[in-house]
């Protein structure tokens, strides 16, 4: 009889791939990560290579714990989309050169003869906060993170909601300004190219101050041109929380990302501002946290994909 | 032994209350009705007074069918809103005046026996076009419907879409330009502000047009005026289907109510516009479609929303 070493009930592999690293961990029923490994994607170097090392960190935080396969649920991933849940696959020639159409899914159910299942990383990262973090005891959670760009999850009754063809709906371009700058997505000034970390740098750089910091440090100092760039993403935010309300209504907004580290405050009150002026919807039926769980989301989240997916 | 005395196996009654009438029909479970009533609402007669014509208006048309309530499923009610399907309360001082807090489904299941549902009355008209009209083979559905206001139902999966508290999002009321007409929602230029048929007759009668009507028919001559009122209602359109694109991203958008009733193509492409820009949607996941129901929607979906709730 092979007997279980870990007192922890069970434990699920988390593997959050983004465009610069791949971080993989083990997780236990609580959400905590029992082991963890990362290093550099290298995309180029080919899908197989990313496969073989993705194995290969699996085996060596089970060795760790002292655990082995036989005591894995199982391998949930999260990357960067374009991601195919129902297929499996990847299709993000953008962030990830070669991984073009490949089957993520396959090759880690065949290696470890356990269940896997690939989300959105933004998708991933919602579960993670939804179940672990900011979202505990909320029905309904939409998290947006501020980053280069605006991620978005939603999750409905602790499910993850998928729009037609199984396809993530992208919070972050929803539209505000027509005459905001142009986004890859379509149109002019959409969430993510008024309010995303990439979006004020570039309005900062414009205006001298360097980078989205330098906007952030000026502002503090009083600059006039610093605080019509923050206010500016500041009025995205405050209009993209209005529309969550009469759209999705979800019991709890989670603001994350780089930005929200630093200046929740400020894009909390604008969430909050949009919920108190929402005269159609029930009073105080949404509340607005920061997330808790940082860049371990990723993981945290990747591994309860598969536990929920089950 | 009773015999069924109709061939349809089964039938279900459902009641479409809005501000001015109210309508009742039986329904098969094939959407179609059998039989039907309407009369107007009078709500300031009272709500006692009220579910007592709705009653006698089922027990009509049932004797009308040959059937009893012995055959009978159960009754829908669809209502002008705010309403708590929950806990089958209507909440609506604004258009049924003096029914305040009123329980309705208490009644009529007391009444006849059988289960009762209430809902928002723009849902039951979702659920009706989704099961029975242009939502046939969607699995997910928008359904806005242009008239007084601009009503909104989304069905996911079959089932009526709720935000927290198991209110409605009121997709009437996404926010779009700061400088529009103010609206009782809470902001400037939302889409019912900018694209009701309220909205087209008040810019029409200030600017000299009478009403929505006298809009359209100047836009048919040529008049710039009415094809700028007309161009903003559009534009609104097109960004809220922009909107619902990133947001809920449904398989189907359906459009109805009167001014669509007239003028689909025009709202229609302004959708289509949308869907087809959204680079990051798969091509092709969202089709839209003319509502097929008209008024009787409201009963044949709130006679379904019963047969959803078991």
């Amino acid at each position: 009889m092979i007997v279980n070493p870990l007192n922890s009930s069970t434990i699920a592999a988390g593997v959050d791939i983004g465009g610069t690293k791949i971080a993989v961990g083990l997780v236990d029923a609580h959400g905590e990560i029992l082991a963890q490994r990362s290093f550099p994607t290298e995309a180029s170097l080919g899908f197989e290579r990313g496969v073989e090392r993705i194995v290969r960190a699996i085996d060596e935080c089970l060795a760790e714990v002292g655990s082995s396969c036989e005591f894995l649920e199982g391998v949930g991933v999260g990357c960067a989309g374009p991601v195919h849940p129902k297929h499996g696959t990847i299709d993000n020639p953008y962030t990830l050169p070669t991984w073009d159409g490949v089957d993520i899914v396959s090759p880690l159910r065949a290696t470890f003869d356990r269940p896997a299942v690939l989300e959105n990383d933004a998708d991933a990262a919602a579960v993670g906060e939804a179940y672990f973090g900011a979202g505990r005891g909320a029905r309904s959670v939409v998290m947006l993170t501020f980053g280069t760009g605006v991620g978005s999850g939603v999750l409905i009754d602790g499910r993850i909601y998928r729009g037609a063809t199984d396809t993530h709906p992208e919070l972050g371009h929803l539209p505000f300004d027509p005459a905001g700058p142009e986004c890859y997505c379509g149109v002019r000034g959409c969430l993510e190219s008024l309010a995303s970390g990439t979006a004020i740098s570039a309005a900062g750089k414009t205006a001298g101050f360097g980078d989205a910091r330098g906007v952030f440090a000026a502002l503090k100092a009083g600059d006039k041109q610093a605080r019509a760039i923050v206010d500016r993403a500041i009025s995205a935010v405050n209009t993209a929380a209005w529309t969550i309300q009469h759209s999705l209504l979800p019991e709890r907004i989670i603001l994350g990302g780089g930005i929200i580290d630093e200046h929740y405050n400020l894009f909390a009150d604008a969430v909050r501002k949009a919920v108190e002026n929402a005269t159609l919807n029930p009073r105080g039926c949404t509340d607005v946290q920061q997330a808790r769980l940082g860049n371990l989301a990723g993981i945290v989240g990747a591994a309860q994909c598969l536990r929920i997916a089950q």
